[in-house]
């Protein structure tokens, strides 16, 4: 079956300088393929203008049916994605009403006035229409190009999530209801470079995607985890893919001298 | 200064289901920050020869002076790195004997004999390099491309840093020895959107960069992590700016009645 891609931009200049490990782009891509997309790609840039367009048209190019950012939506003047993003989409910059009234009743709690830092915030691609944003202040984005739907997340994870989670029945309505079922073999005593041409049977036979993990040492003390998927619109034959593809190789890895350990749910 | 610019490609699918969170990428732009570069962009792809050739040549028109990718080197039928940057530069794929020797040592320490799959971690670009792995089987490939560098390095963390290390010196020969001094400010009851006009004001004083990152709640409890970075080849310059900087920030964002919690050394 063919699933609708999804690219995923992280911006920021903490992800390119090392200070920050990219948990949003892990999160996002887990929760994407369970909702039945292939997440195709992921783009990492600066807080630079040129860049940020760039890879929303890249994304574009590569014929995304998704784009999700996340990044660069607050208030400082690094704060870039959303104006970068109507540059790339030949849009204007426009104040949107809705997302000034979500801004504007966030700091009314204190009474404080809104600045044009603050206004920034609402400020959007003509056309896009504002997410809210329970957990902080910045809203969300979503606009549609084509047939590519592209939604702007904050890049503070609890924020992120808020927002995806507000949409992510919409994402859903969009790809075929896929199950899918993950679970890893565990074995020691068989080098990945042994393993791998019954790894390549299995795949042959079985409609299930295998990938070795390994750890250790490859030939004084390999361990490897063994990684079985399958999905399917039907639950139990995902189900019965990965374990008649554990069975298999349960019985080929023996007889190569490798000792099963166990088997895990993975994901 | 201008530094030369690295890109950094990641392959594998678990980098993109969200099974792996990718601290490869995180350790490497850190590092090669250190070293003298400035890192503009990271690319994750599937395991796809297309996708794998596509990242590499997106890195390079993009003007790269280095690419260092990271993961695909195994011996398992989904290794593609090697193959499918042979394809993206237009070089043959072909058994390079220092390679081959290299992998021939490995499993002779068992007496384990060359299989195809084994055979095949020792096949590069035409014209390439490989890298001694202390740690795992693959070597590491290291092929100029014009005026560019390409280093592909295993997944596994721990090769990957193994090898990575052994090329450093070669890496800061070719970028300016320059100093980072990075501190973060912490302050709280200072929103983010009233820091940042300050933290404008500063950047356009002072040769350094200043990125808040926000935590705790914009209106209710503001809490700011304002990190202050400066690079030069003179380290005391680059000291001084950054502490001038701090004080600055602490003046005015007293003034606007935040309060000062500290200042650490961050990276």
């Amino acid at each position: 079956m063919r699933l609708p891609e999804a690219w995923i931009i992280s911006v920021g200049n903490e992800l390119l300088n090392g200070r920050i490990v990219n948990t949003n782009l892990s999160w996002l891509a887990k929760r994407l393929t369970i909702d039945g997309y292939l997440v195709r790609g992921a783009i990492t840039v600066r807080d630079e203008c040129e860049d940020i367009a760039w890879a929303f048209n890249t994304a574009l190019k590569m014929g995304a049916s998704l784009i999700i950012s996340t990044g660069g939506l607050g208030p400082t003047f690094d704060d870039k994605t959303s104006e970068c993003l109507s540059k790339a989409l030949g849009k204007r910059h426009v104040l949107n009403e809705e997302a000034l009234e979500m801004v504007r009743a966030k700091y009314k709690e204190k009474d404080l006035p809104m600045t044009d830092h603050r206004i920034k915030m609402a400020k959007m691609p003509e056309g896009a229409k504002p997410l809210r944003n329970d957990v902080g202040t910045a809203p969300g984005i979503m606009v549609e190009e084509n047939k590519t739907l592209i939604i702007v997340l904050p890049g503070v994870p609890a924020e992120m999530k808020s927002i995806f989670e507000l949409i992510e029945p919409l994402l859903r309505e969009r790809a075929p209801p896929l199950h899918f079922v993950s679970k890893d073999l565990l074995v020691r005593g068989i080098p990945e470079s042994s393993a791998a041409p019954l790894i390549e049977r299995v795949m042959k036979r079985l409609h299930v995607y295998i990938k070795s993990h390994p750890s250790g040492h490859e030939v004084r003390r390999p361990i490897l985890r063994i990684n079985v998927v399958s999905s399917s619109l039907d639950r139990d034959e995902a189900l019965k893919n990965v374990d008649d593809a554990i069975e298999m190789l349960k019985d080929l890895i023996s007889k190569e001298g490798g000792e099963i350990e166990g088997v895990e749910d993975a994901w």
